[in-house]
């Protein structure tokens, strides 16, 4: 059953950003969504890792009533809902306070492309939202906190760009899997710290030169990948 | 027997804020209070957490005589009694010298809040106390160490802000119980080592608005509060 | 056989560094080459490191065809081929995206010799090498990267200089073992790390003097190198 | 039997720092003396830490020559050997590369006290050398480095003082034993990486008032030391 299927697979998701350093406690969350049922399974709000089941994972439907838990499930459920719907692409979405990344949405900075790092996975700098409004946080918080990330993508492609940063908060990734999202996530980690070190190394350090940037972002994206052992045959 | 359980979960918080890094060698203390029996049951003063025992633990009453153990207590006794009897509420106090909070209390600057993950624990600022005077150091130092907290939380409820840095020496964490103070001073370790990169990205970095910082606060504290599994009903 | 060993050389080359904390997922890679054959045993692309096996390595000739191997070999192959190529002494490569390092790669700043650390590896700057210019990047990229650090090593030795930061991408280390390639990537990695330090706490801190760096690393290379337990003979 | 004693207690210092992560590969040294025998039990030159025995170790006399061991001793040993000289109430020494320490060494700034954690170690900054003349590099360089070490130490009292960075170089710590020994060059990295990120927050914080340094310092040292389970008699 694809259900069962994607509720490991979430739970997979959830531990792994645990395993990587990326989770202290109960911050975070991952879930992935059944497109054809319509069902999207998300960690439960305020739990420990430490023992978590695939019967801890709360099933909702898009409208956030819950199918199936006994738990309460994450208090970012929200967030979740808008992207599924505004980005029909992705399949899984990992929000962490990783160190670094939280940092970058702290300073209220994109991160720009210093490196081939970033360039294998981002086609740009990782991207930073407006802060909320008053009224946007007053009611429906972390509803408005989808909208905001959405509205950032009004010019972006959110499969080629796998990440957000809400300002003042941390990041947001996501992928076609929930074990690809986790993977954005480590990675958006390890960019994150390095642009920072780099910054600190040569203030004045220049963003990758495009056709560098593009070169490393197709070797791994689109029709001409050749990265890896899977045949380039179009978006992997 | 309540004070049984006490020495448990003292020993069991010493023990994990040694597990997560934030203390080397015999560094730091945590103590708990059980208020009826007016007993505080704490570390002893530099011993390795290696092999600690419960009853190695040493049982004070509120005037620092020991009740129970045959090792003197921690140095920093004074200082946790003077804030078991000014703050009324709290039921344990964590203290360590963890790498990022310690930076802090050494530059002498609050954390300002930057993000989320701060605004979801503290309502302001992680507060700095003045330092103290040379006579204060001369005579009863541990227990002036104790009201110059007390001095810096005038105007501040100690449920509220759970910790203080120490200028010029480190972080004290406190909360209703020995569980919750050592989750506080990870959590501060985490929030200080953000903020300090926050600033390096941008010196500028402005604190989270008053909206948001509340909205986060009050999301996991208080009667509306709605995080986590519990049921909302008033301050957990 | 010959062959044989530096297949297993060179997977324990790749899993070192893992081991080492200085590889993400499937980033880097490492190879050997057996002069007399002609062979260069090198890791798969985009291959997970856990579970890897000596038959997973992939055996291609000078020119990068495959002689033994079912998967494709790692995409920088063709930068490797240049280095073995053109530093005939060398007789390994390994290339990591280590944090400290790449963060200097993406300043495209040289790492400056601060203290003796890094003259115990280095007889001066770990070297930068030019941008590629869009031509480069547009066809045979990973060729080029290979050539643009053979012009970066027009007036260098190899042997003395073991490694190099590609600009705005990361560094590439060699010797003339695995294992040595390994230990170089490793030490490079502590090196960056201090020196961004050091800048950090004096950003006017001068480079070693000539006498102090020369003693370093004549002490451990060259002739009348005294350290360790080998006897000085000659270059190790 | 005495020396076989030192002997164990050498090894395990040469282990603990390793497993504190001071140390990279065979970086650095630990060695003890028994003053009565007039012999100095120091790690070989370059070897692996890993399998490293009892029977590993070298035996000298103060003049360097060997008495009892297979391997060539540490080529820091003539550095140690003045240490022994001249300080002649210490019983180890501990040399690493450990990653912040080596970082202000490499600054060549002192280490200035910001904060309790290092005035319970320092009763000032912790002292940087000299830069050694050419004409002291050239000939007997680690004889010299002892030398420049010990000139320091004019006025300071190396018991009181227990650690030194030598310019451009890395910290020797030294104690009573070598388990002290070790036991600084942990803090002493401690107290680097907190002091680095102290200035990195306030690039104008205020070393540690005297009152304070003061009350830290003889709280632990000095006849009236109440700190720990040892009762105050005189220097520990």
């Amino acid at each position: 059953m694809k259900l069962a299927a994607l509720r490991e697979e979430v739970l997979e998701a959830n531990l792994e950003v645990v395993r990587r350093g990326l989770v202290l406690y109960t911050f975070g969350n991952a879930s992935g969504i059944d497109r054809r049922e319509g069902l999207v399974v998300i960690k439960p709000s305020g739990v420990s890792y430490e023992g978590m089941k695939i019967s801890d994972l709360v099933i909702v439907d898009l409208e956030g009533r819950v199918v199936e838990g006994d738990l309460k499930p994450s208090s970012d459920l929200p967030t979740h809902l808008v992207l599924y719907r505004a980005f029909s692409e992705i399949g899984a979405i990992v929000h962490t306070h990783s160190r670094a990344a939280t940092s970058w949405a702290q300073a209220q900075r994109e991160i720009p492309c210093l490196g081939t790092t970033h360039a294998d996975y981002f086609p740009g700098s990782v991207p930073v939202t407006e802060t909320l409004s008053p009224e946007e946080i007053a009611s429906d918080y972390e509803l408005n906190t989808g909208h905001v990330i959405v509205r950032r993508f009004a010019k972006l492609d959110p499969l080629h760009t796998p990440a957000v940063l809400v300002a003042g908060h941390a990041p947001f990734c996501w992928a076609k899997s929930a074990a690809e999202a986790a993977h954005i996530a480590v990675v958006l980690e390890e960019i994150a710290a390095m642009a920072l070190n780099a910054l600190s190394i040569n203030p004045d350090a220049a963003p990758l030169a495009r056709p560098l940037h593009d070169k490393h972002f197709f070797r791994k994206h689109g029709a001409k990948a050749y990265y890896g052992q899977a045949k380039p045959s179009g978006e992997k």
